[in-house]
C-alpha cells in the first residue's frame, strides 16, 4: 500500500473513529480485527475522501480480483476441472464413443488421478472436449445445469456455496464506496460468467479470463458462436495486465490474488502513480479451507510471500483474519 | 426491428403523443421527422416501458456502434490511418533511418497514394511503425497529441470535430433511457480509447476494437505494457459479434454500422429472441460529407443495401434524415 505521509497520519486519526464506529456498521463483520483489515479499510476511506490527496475520483476506483483460491475455493483441484470431467461422463453416457483416449476415460469414470497421470496433454483433452464444439449458450446452459446440480467431493456443498464470505463482504463494501470489482482470472470467461452475477454480485462485462477460440457461424438457423478447442487467450501471471489492459483500458488501484499466477496483476497495480493497494489470500487453515502455499499442484504462493510485505501488500491470513470461510456457516 | 403486433399498435398510438411533445423534448433534434428518427424513438420507447411486452430491463439494453463512418468521418481514408502517416513523418524527423521501405518513405513525405501503391504489405509497414515498439502509455499520448494538432485534409477540422452530431444525440438519448453504449470498431482499441469518453461519452472499459498483441514487460524501471507488431484480434466482419461476447458477454438489442464489416454485428444482435434495432448510416451526402455506398476502397455497404431492408433494419440517409452532420455547424 502506497500512502503519502498526511494520509498516514489522517490514517491514524481515522483508527480511532473507526473503533468507535465499528460495532454497527462494520462493512466487514467477517474479518477478524487486525492489520489487514484495518488495513483496507484505512485506504478504501482515505481515496473516498474527497478531502485526502490520495482522493481517487470513482471513475479511477477499479479493484480486479482472481477468482480460484481468491473468491472461491480451488481445491482438490480447480472447480473448473470438475466441471470438465462430469461433462465428458455425461457426454459418454450419451454417446460412449467419445471415449477415445485413456484421459478421457478416466475423465468419464470420474478418476482425477487417472487424468493426471495422462500429463498436460490428456488434461487439455478433457478440458477440450468439455468447453469447445458447441456454442456458447450450449456451453453455459451446461454449466448452468452443472451449478445446480453438483457436490463439491468433500465438502459436499454446491460448488457456488464455496465462495469466501469475507471477499463478498470486500467486494460489497468496495461497490458500496464507488469502486467497480472486476473478475480477472485464469480460469474460463464464459464460465465464470454464469454465476459471476448470483455469487459476487459481479456484471457478466466485469469478468475477464482465459478463453477459447469462438468463431461466427450462419448455417441453416440462426447464427452461432462456436466454441473452438483452440486457446485464444491465456488469463495468468504477464497476460493479466495484459488482460486489465485490452477489457478495462485502466489500471487498477486494488488487486487481489492468492498465488504466483497473480503477481503481475498485483506488481501492475502497486506500479500506478497514486495510491494502491494489494491483498494476497494466504490459505493457512488446514481445518475450515485447505492450508497450502509454496508447494503443490495449484495456487502455488512462494515469490508472493517472500516479496509482498516488501512490496507493501497484505496478507489475509485464512485462519487468523476471517471469522468465517463460507456463506450461512455458523461458527 | 422485430416488433410484437401489440407494440405496433402502441407504437402508432404513441406517435401522436411524440409529435405533440416533440417541440420541447426531441431526444434527437439534429434528425430530420421521418421513417429513422420515428423508429428509433419507438423502439427506444418500446423496451422501457415496464407495461410493453418488448419490455427489456435495463441490464439487458446493450447498444453498440461501429465508429469509422457510423460515428465519425472516414474518408478520404481511415483517420487512424492519418495519424499513422504523421506518426512516421514525426519519427522520421527524430531518426530518418527509419525509412526503410518505399512504403515508409512515402508516409514520412505524407504520400498517401505512395503508400496505397506500396499494397498491403506497405500498409501494415506504416501502421505497425506508428503503433508497436512503445508501451500503450506511450502510444496513448502519441495519439492524443496528434489529436489537438492534426486537421484533416478537406475539412479542416480537428478530427474530434468529425463526430456525427446525429449520433452524439443518439449515444446520449439511449443513455438517458437506460442504455449502455458500447463501441464495437475494426480500428484499434488503444487508438478509440484516447477520444471516446471525450467526443461520445463512452468510458474506456466499453470501447471494443482491434489490436495487436501487447507484452507485459519488467525492465529496470516500472512495469511496462510494450505493444508488438503483431495482430491480437480484427474486430471486424464475423469478429465483431465475438467480440462483443469477448467482452461485453451479452447479446446488444441495438447495433449501428455504415458498412458489410458490420453486417454480422447487425445480424447477431437481430437474431436474439426479444426486440432488436439495426441501424445503418448510409453516406448520400457528397455535399456536406460524402456520398459512397457499393464500391471503393472504403466503407463497402453492398450486402447490408441489399438485404437490410427484408431484415427489417433501417437506414441514417445521411442528406436526407440529418439536419446536421457536425456539432457546432450552423447550417
Amino acid at each position: 500500500m502506497h500512502f503519502s505521509k498526511a494520509i498516514k497520519q489522517a490514517v491514524f486519526s481515522l483508527s480511532f473513529v473507526g473503533a468507535a464506529t465499528v460495532g454497527f456498521a462494520d462493512p466487514l463483520p467477517s474479518w477478524n480485527s487486525g492489520g489487514t483489515k484495518s488495513a483496507i479499510i484505512d485506504f478504501v476511506e482515505a481515496v473516498t475522501d474527497p478531502a485526502s490527496e490520495d482522493y481517487v475520483t470513482p471513475a479511477d476506483r477499479i479493484a480486479v480480483f482472481d477468482n480460484d483460491g481468491t473468491l472461491w475455493a480451488e481445491q482438490p483441484a480447480y472447480f473448473q476441472l470438475f466441471f470438465a470431467i462430469d461433462q465428458v461422463a455425461k457426454m459418454a453416457e450419451a454417446d460412449p464413443s467419445i471415449l477415445t483416449s485413456d484421459a478421457l476415460k478416466a475423465a468419464a469414470a470420474g478418476d482425477v488421478e487417472g487424468i493426471v497421470a495422462s500429463g498436460k496433454e490428456g488434461l487439455l483433452q478433457v478440458l477440450g472436449a468439455a468447453h469447445s464444439g458447441m456454442s456458447v449458450s450450449e456451453f453455459k446452459a451446461n454449466v448452468a445445469a452443472w451449478l445446480a446440480e453438483a457436490r463439491h467431493p468433500t465438502t459436499d456443498r454446491p460448488y457456488d456455496e464455496m465462495v469466501y464470505q469475507p471477499m463478498l463482504e470486500l467486494l460489497r463494501y468496495l461497490r458500496d464506496e464507488g469502486f467497480a470489482t472486476y473478475i480477472v482470472s485464469g480460469g474460463g470467461i464464459d464460465f465464470i460468467r454464469v454465476l459471476s452475477e448470483d455469487a459476487y454480485g459481479i456484471a457478466v462485462n466485469q469478468v475477464v479470463g482465459s478463453s477459447l477460440v469462438s468463431e461466427y457461424v450462419v448455417g441453416e438457423g440462426a447464427p452461432m458462436l462456436m466454441k473452438q478447442p483452440d486457446l485464444f487467450f491465456n488469463d495468468d501471471k504477464g497476460g493479466k495486465p495484459v488482460a486489465i489492459n485490452h477489457h478495462i483500458g485502466k489500471r487498477p488501484i486494488f488487486a487481489g490474488g492468492n498465488s504466483d499466477g497473480d503477481f503481475e496483476m498485483l506488481e501492475w497495480t502497486s506500479a500506478g502513480d497514486g495510491p494502491s493497494f494489494g491483498l494476497y489470500v494466504h490459505h493457512t487453515d488446514a481445518e475450515r479451507e485447505w492450508a497450502y502455499d509454496r508447494e503443490g499442484h495449484i495456487g502455488v504462493l512462494k515469490r508472493g510471500l517472500d516479496e509482498g510485505a516488501d512490496r507493501g501488500w497484505f496478507f489475509a491470513d485464512m485462519a487468523q483474519d476471517w471469522a468465517v470461510i463460507y456463506p450461512n456457516t455458523a461458527e
